[in-house]
């Protein structure tokens, strides 16, 4: 082995903390990262994996065996466990199980037996629980006896002799308080407790909002006390969220791997590309139907693409804004029609504006005062149907149970495109044949 | 007063939590709005005041006295004080300040001197130091003496004499030491310690990746210690970025009021809606220059939208990736080549693959193999120069001081726009004339 090959070896392996190891492979090109990956110890394997993205984890986990899988996990906790196994085929995940105690297959199982992106497969199963009646000076014994807690542990939890969850009580709380108290009277009760079945984005709105570092997963019905969710893990999920309407804005898909190879990005994008093509059809296809129109006027032609592009940006800029507003619970049906009169107005007023001045511009280009007129009343048609659809469109979607992030946009621009060009040269024929 | 609005007074003053009113203001169309703050208590205020957006939160300040403001910010955190009168004008800063005492002047004055978007920006002044030799019993006295730890409070901040920072004690650590040990014998010495002028960006990065609940801000010239940033603040600036992304793309600014009245709306969009209409007039004259060929051959004003189209969209699948893979620190020069290489091969085989599909296709609606072979290349040509755009205009943008996220969309537009109309009527011109 070279030496600059074992300098390499030393900063992946001690040098650099889990995460940096992992971001240096994901800010690198497959041929590099592969050489990267073989060049980390076995022990430090599970640790840089579960901060990899999907992705890149799914693929570097099929080329390990179930033991040497079994063996890079072995350190994490359950929820990064449970992370790692839904990436995997349903038997290989079972052989990974079996190779573990009974215990921690108990753990991750019941983290598994929930949906990745709800609170119950968020959760950890490592609290540490005290019962009410105990004075803080037995809990701080209690607490010695451990080597270390558990990372993000802020408070213990309280539960009863049934396991049923009580209250919290905050480790700051411990310090502060004499020895002699007990649980009971320092504990809070007033805690933001997270039914298992909660979505992911709830439980990242719950801690956005309270500001917290953890909270404790109960079953609402039974009140037992089944995990806790730590703040590390919803700082993943926020990130995933924000990602994920951005990316699928474009068509991409939120665990999208930057340096992906070639012929995977090709193919995925392919199939975006032939969706958005369908739209560019049926946009032409209305543009086909006023051919006589444009043979005889071509300054329509010219125009055209100006009608379509300023429904498609005032559409788009709603649409943003609506999705946006439904990811962070802004938006319900008690504010909708409110939004939807607003833009509305909005639609209305900036279309009247820039009609005004395209209409300006046309006249002195073309030299044609009908012409300006077309333009003028298609932009304003075109301008209030894409702020409303751009409104409506997000919300119709999600009663359809389709993601308005990645349909949005491209139902939209048909929208605006067939609008547009209906309008303006529909009108046109009416004033020229 | 009526009885529903004591019953509103009562559940937005003691039912809820300062959060969740904020919540429910941020959701509220400006009158609703208006009448819910009119019916807050003036000592809960401040509260609600740090935990809504900026814009919402300058309109309420604008309408308060300076006394007013002085007491609704008199119980928040020094980071959140700092934030809320960033947002006012410099006199009426000013103003607040000299309401207050000195010591809580000073701290404020000291996280205002730095921009709002830095480290020290960020940080809090509430911090708890101990002294390398004291031992863990000390501190557990020390800490008894206090009615309650600042929030967020994970470790205490280990100094020397001088005030430089040495190391930081986990307060997980103090629970599990024995009480004879000293601080010194069992504090971390590796921690993440940010500088204060640290990008925001950076400092999310440095909390994401290591999971931190909070950190140290420490000049790193002087290892003074200056305060401390916790993670409650930096899930807001992650869900910042990620909304500047998004917002950006579409013109929107990351601060956007969902429910902003109707003018004020119109106004903002009216702007980008200017800057969109000049690139649909750059790409209107380009057609324009080619009138005498869309004269003759009608069927090319059917079919230039397509091409234009599949650039657009291509571009900004490869647009988006790049400003997200910058915004997340995947990207820099080192390895662009490869993404700029890996672009061009993507671009090329999906046109090559949608040129034979829009060529066939065309073929059939028109029957026409030459404007087939046209459209076909025209296509090929498009998306290998979007491809190519979309992933060095961020690159370039950046590197003169222009935001990619606001400004690549729109240039983006323009070029895919230019070049689509340039290659398709440009060909069809030779061939046909």
């Amino acid at each position: 082995e070279s030496g600059a090959l074992a300098q390499v070896r030393r900063i992946l392996n001690s040098d650099l903390q889990a995460a940096d190891v992992a971001h240096l492979l994901e800010s690198s090109p497959p041929k590099e990262r592969k050489l990267l990956w073989g060049l980390i110890d076995e022990e430090n394997e599970g640790d840089v994996l579960q901060h990899l993205g999907d992705e890149i984890q799914s693929w570097l986990l099929n080329q390990m065996s179930v033991q040497e899988m079994a063996n890079a996990i072995s350190d994490l906790d359950t929820d990064d466990v449970a992370d790692v196994l839904q990436n995997l085929p349903d038997k290989v995940t079972q052989e990974v199980l079996t190779t573990m105690d009974e215990q921690d297959r108990d753990r991750i199982e019941a983290v598994l037996s929930y949906p990745e992106d709800t609170a119950g497969g968020l959760m950890n199963t490592d609290t540490i629980t005290v019962r009410p009646d105990i004075t803080i000076e037995v809990v701080l014994r209690y607490l010695r006896r451990h080597r270390s807690l558990p990372d993000m542990t802020d408070s213990l939890l309280v539960v009863n002799r049934r396991d049923e969850f009580i209250g919290s009580l905050p480790i700051n709380k411990i310090l502060v308080s004499d020895g002699d108290t007990t649980v009971r009277e320092v504990m809070s009760t007033d805690v933001v407790s997270i039914d298992p079945e909660t979505t992911d984005t709830q439980v990242a709105q719950l801690f956005e909002r309270h500001d917290l570092i953890s909270a404790p997963v109960v079953e609402s019905h039974t009140h037992k006390l089944l995990g806790r969710i730590t703040i590390d893990d919803v700082v993943d999920v926020i990130r995933e969220e924000a990602d994920h309407s951005l990316l699928s804005m474009a068509g991409l898909d939120e665990d999208e791997d930057t340096f992906a190879p070639a012929l995977k990005t090709s193919r995925r994008r392919a199939v975006w590309l032939g969706i958005n093509l369908i739209t560019a059809f049926v946009a032409s296809g209305v543009i086909g139907m006023f051919q006589d129109t444009l043979d005889k006027v071509v300054a329509l032609a010219v125009l055209m693409p100006i009608v379509a592009s300023m429904g498609g940006i005032a559409g788009s800029q709603t649409l943003t804004l609506v999705i946006r507003g439904q990811a962070i619970g802004h938006l319900d049906s008690g504010n909708m029609g409110w939004l939807v009169n607003r833009e509305f107005i909005v639609g209305l007023s900036n279309g009247l504006l820039w009609s005004v001045i395209i209409a300006l511009a046309t006249y002195i280009w073309f030299q044609d005062i009908q012409i300006s007129l077309i333009i003028a009343i298609a932009i304003v048609i075109n301008l209030i149907i894409a702020v409303l659809a751009g409104a409506l469109l997000p919300l119709l979607l999600k009663k359809l149970g389709i993601d308005p992030a990645l349909a949005g946009s491209v139902i939209l621009t048909t929208v605006t495109d067939v609008v547009g060009f209906m309008a303006f040269l529909g009108l046109a024929t009416v004033f020229y044949l």
